[in-house]
């Protein structure tokens, strides 16, 4: 365990459960269904209220907000520009997710756009993550083609930037603050063959921020979710039974469990 | 059970599926997959029919139509107005899903718009149908936080109002036409846990009308489902398996197990 | 096997699987999640990038094109003309599902203009390529009323029209390429309770389509996908387990099993 985090990732699940914190997701198409499913399992409440003229109110009263770039739509652009904003004036902290970012013109200027909204965590693969920080092209598509500590002086510039961190997520996920950083090593190939399986880290961090700083919370998610996976892919037969078993784990994982099978450094 | 409801759900459940009706949602991003499958798993046909241009032709040759506020966007809000003047027209039976009314303004116009068009059945939790009959500010966003009894008195104005029944889910859900009121006591605490659970359930509401009178179609709906949801909850690991169960339990399920497992009051 | 396909599925599946085709998808609401991780599970990557101003740039570089009818909203009517006028000029093959085509008029016009560029592959069911020929009114929403074997005149028009091939899904599947026809008799039934079981069918095409021409790429896809549904429904207890095992049969499947199950004829 890093000195970096004051809290271990068990504390915080259980204080996760406690509050049951009100996620609003701002999230792709594809993924909506599994990454309510995922709050829900892991304890929190989720609202996928993603129009202009709701999306900012909600942000006010929401315990955190994930905006996650995978497919967006006009309306899902000015839902994200308003919801920010919101979420900014109102001290409710926040997590962009720039799917695919770098390769795809509008997503890309969208993105740095609300990287001006100080994120709290700005979650992404590393190619992403390299792209976002303006140092590369990006990935093929949503896919990395990059390892995490290839991108973590790019993490550090943006975290740098914002003031929030930067979770790298690959074999192994990276959080930096843009000085130090911790290294989580939970987690599981198979999630590489579920869809949303990135994006819906991103909005258990989001939950996890109603619990700890930034720092804390992206650690706690990255843990918890790749603790998940590893129980999930225990008894899986392949990626469908992965995905529900993901649901069911991230539902019965224990603190004391994270607290011994946590892998931190 | 109750003089007030003239057939047994279990018979209801087997004309559905004789019949197979034909069930038209326009229903929120989140949970259309499940919804689709839900329908197709209970005996009907669905059909995700949501732009303008559309909207409005289908909902005269569908069997039932649902319109669920979850995620309406300004297509779907022109979609939703179409199929329903539409529905009215064509006496094609509909149902109105007011999620997260109250606290979200767009949604909130909507809701009351569209109960002008006399839906044959309004669904919601306590929180919402409270909302939608202007006693209250409604819940925090999705999640209910008063219990039907709570919410009978606004139910009944509401079912006054549009000649239709208001259903309100919770633990014990209650159907009224405004005057009588039914009680199905059929469920599990883990459709609370499935993004959707609800939203679904409006749906196979849908389905039901195309088989008797809207209480009478509420009532089989909310005894059929929750029987369900208690045949997948027995062998469940969590809310994962719980929703491949609860679809599987549908398609399984049989009118002779409805005939001694409905709890109505 | 008939003389008209030159390479055995087998050996396509191995293909597809060492090249991971990028397979772009615009398709509906209801089934992102699953068609995607359908994809996924068989080896290839998916990116749902459907919004105008990215879906054509994507479509010059990635593998294979997915346009899928099924909820088209006007963002994705105009991301679908971008996207094939930008696959046309890049040779990237593209396929086309005309979902619920014919009964509904924006779809039809949509459909219509969209085959002028040319898709390798039209999948749709028999009701489906009887209205998109023009010799029919089209089905019951997204159900077909009619058998593969009623169709083939009607795909063979098509093919005859677009240069490409046209597969006809059914208890039976049928391939043509306008004048000769392969049958693929793979496949159970419950495909037809899993909403989505079709149109992730159409996604694979689109994967198989970076190993061969569009017959070979069709008729693969088609056998390959009904042997997975067949193992999948082995142990399925309805239709929730059967989606499930569905996506773990799509990864398990090995090019030897292919090789002694394919119903080819």
């Amino acid at each position: 365990m890093s000195i970096r985090t004051s809290v271990h990732p068990s504390d915080l699940l259980a204080t996760l459960r406690e509050r049951e914190p009100l996620v609003q997701c701002i999230t792709n198409a594809v993924v909506t269904g599994f990454t309510a499913n995922a709050l829900l399992a892991i304890g929190a409440s989720a609202a996928m209220c993603d129009i202009p003229g709701e999306a900012g109110p909600f942000a006010r009263i929401a315990s955190g907000l994930l905006v996650n770039l995978g497919t967006p739509t006009a309306e899902q652009r000015d839902a994200a520009r308003e919801a920010v904003a919101a979420a900014q004036s109102a001290n409710t902290p926040w997590v962009l997710d720039p799917v695919a970012v770098g390769a795809l013109p509008i997503r890309t200027a969208l993105a740095h756009e609300l990287l001006g909204f100080r994120p709290a965590i700005v979650r992404g693969n590393a190619s992403e993550i390299i792209a976002l920080s303006g140092a590369g092209a990006g990935g093929r598509g949503v896919d990395a083609v990059d390892s995490a500590d290839d991108a973590l002086e790019a993490g550090r510039a943006i975290a740098r930037r914002t003031g929030g961190v930067v979770a790298i997520s690959g074999p192994i996920d990276i959080v930096t603050d843009g000085f130090d950083q911790v290294r989580v090593t939970n987690g599981h190939p198979l999630l590489t063959k579920l869809t949303g399986g990135g994006c819906a880290l991103g909005a258990v961090m989001a939950a996890f921020l109603a619990t700890e700083s930034p720092l804390d919370a992206a650690v706690a998610a990255s843990s918890v979710y790749g603790i998940a996976a590893e129980h999930a892919a225990a008894s899986a037969a392949g990626p469908g039974s992965f995905a529900m078993g993901l649901l069911d784990a991230l539902a019965a994982v224990t603190p004391a469990e994270i607290a011994t099978e946590a892998r931190l450094s």
